[in-house]
């Protein structure tokens, strides 16, 4: 027995993908590996760890000799699933919003907030992807000062709504550049060349459901309840890779930029992209495919002393869900809450 | 003589182009249209008014027989030739950044701030594209109260790098989609599906031209020479208008929100998108060809008391540019200030 029973279910979609190719480019202790999708996808074949693996539809019986399942497949199929998951006596690392903000259920960043896994969490839930690229730019600032409010608009890419939204934008702009009008299908607006709210629905506060998540989640990562946050999502153009403008108001006067920078610097997962000389600062073009949140711009807001603003990008994908997964399951290995169990 | 000798230095380029359309459109008084590019673009034939307009390449006697010359060249060929067109007795409206801040000089948008132009002003200066879009919607807000600090992040166009950016975006776009490598030539970093902080030189600030002309020159247009405001511009793949996403504070509570609709609807040139059940805000591609800037995601900024935010696109190629720079001349005809001169 040289490691775990892995399920993926959603292992089709673009983060399941990316599950795939960072359980063989981490080495993942696996033994076995049961990828699961919908009947839609079920039969197709994927390669993984140098064989191929057929892809099942989910049952009753999917998680019966299974150590650990990463779930996306989107919340409903979380909240339909994951229940068998764990009675059947998997851990679970959840990448869908269905679970996470649920007071008893651990959800974290392995570089922010391992402590919120105890000895006794068998399900795990992996935050927005876009909640995750804010954090990993802010968590680390806490050594500058006490975070009083923090301001963000997002450039989100279109791998956030998963392979179908990526292939609506290239459809699309293959249609504007032959001169045929863009035919939206996933998306309810134009995407090529186009921007816009980000489409999920507001809620009588006028936030979208997006913009919600990230507010709430970051106050339970940074397990700052009460913590001021002002998020405004929009879907850009831009195929993979998730930015944001970002500006952090501390109690008191800002930190010094030196200091900000060396706290970034330090920061695991994190790497500091801010060359003003050669106008080099974080891109999404630059951030995909990368396990690095990067961060620049880093800078005074000169319309307050006790702010400062910040550029980041992160790979939706990688850092923004798979990764962030794969090392919640890693952590858990370390700590020994991932049994080896006995073997029927 | 039914109207005014009008003569467009920079008539080949995105903006000049539009002037074109606007002359047009708006149906401005013209007795006579002289079409000046640089050398580059001399010689090619122009169609505006229902005949054909030949570009001359500017010379030491471009201006003599001109009333109002419309300057979008860029900065250095506004510094070389608007003293010219001045001492030859033209008014000059100037769409670059050569003169807006010279105390002498008015930095005018003819909804916001037509007092500037005095009896005896001849340069108006054209504001910055970025500056119009948020000035058109944080100034109708000043009936709401008195804005204390705005904090602004940008989405701005290929347009507002001429018509090379445009084609620049569409060429690298098109290698993209071709599987090719695309080569980026006019702007420094790969622009296909991507985006990047703009690409002007940064300050001892942090802050690159663009924010800073942005910053400067809405204090000079609210008239609120210490205004605290922080703006960070960037640039997206979207063809054809910027987008911005706003956050205003006020002294004291916030207005309510229905009040900020109504003073945004009662704003000549703001147009209200605003439709949460349908998921409905302003879009560049919306704004496009169009006059107004939308503004919309009306709501509380939750993280303050004092707050709001909002989300607005405008068409920087004529609002941000050469409608605003006819709108003025339009406000000088309809003061007296642009005067049928006796012709030689």
């Amino acid at each position: 027995m040289s490691g775990y029973r892995v399920a993926i279910v959603g292992a089709t979609g673009a983060v399941g993908r990316e599950f795939l190719k960072l359980i063989e480019e981490r080495s993942f202790p696996v033994e076995s590996l049961k990828l699961i999708a919908s009947n839609r996808s079920a039969g197709q074949e994927l390669e993984c760890l140098g064989r191929s693996h057929r892809v099942e539809e989910s049952g009753a019986s999917s998680f019966d000799s299974v150590d650990i399942a990463f779930f996306s497949a989107g919340a409903a199929r979380s909240r339909e699933l994951a229940p068998h998951a764990l009675k059947a006596g998997a851990i679970v690392v959840d990448n869908s919003s269905a679970f996470r903000m649920e007071p008893d259920v651990p959800l974290v960043i392995p570089e922010i907030n391992p402590h919120a896994i105890t000895d006794s969490s068998r399900l795990i839930a992996n935050p927005n992807c876009t909640a995750i690229v804010l954090l990993m730019t802010i968590a680390p600032l806490r050594v500058c000062g006490r975070i009083r409010r923090i301001i963000v608009s997002t450039y989100q890419s279109a791998s956030g709504g998963g392979a179908a939204m990526m292939q609506e934008l290239e459809s699309q702009t293959r249609a504007v550049l032959a001169g045929e009008g863009p035919v939206p299908r996933v998306v309810p607006h134009v995407y090529a060349f186009n921007l816009f709210s980000h489409n999920t629905p507001i809620n009588e506060h006028g936030y979208n459901e997006e913009e919600w998540k990230v507010m709430q989640e970051a106050r339970k990562i940074l397990e700052l309840p009460e913590l001021p946050i002002n998020v405004t999502c929009i879907r850009v153009p831009v195929m993979r890779a998730h930015s944001e403008s970002i500006t952090v108001e501390f109690e008191g006067d800002a930190p010094d930029l030196a200091t900000v920078r060396a706290a970034l610097s330090n920061a695991p997962g994190v790497r500091v992209v801010d060359d003003p000389r050669a106008n080099h600062f974080p891109m999404p073009i630059e951030a995909a495919g990368q396990d690095d949140v990067l961060v620049g711009r880093i800078r005074r807001d000169l319309s307050h002393p006790s702010a400062i603003c910040l550029f980041a990008s992160g790979d939706q994908l990688r850092k923004g869900a798979a990764l962030n997964a794969i090392q919640i399951a890693e952590l858990m290995v370390q700590r020994n809450l991932l049994p080896l169990r006995a073997r029927a």
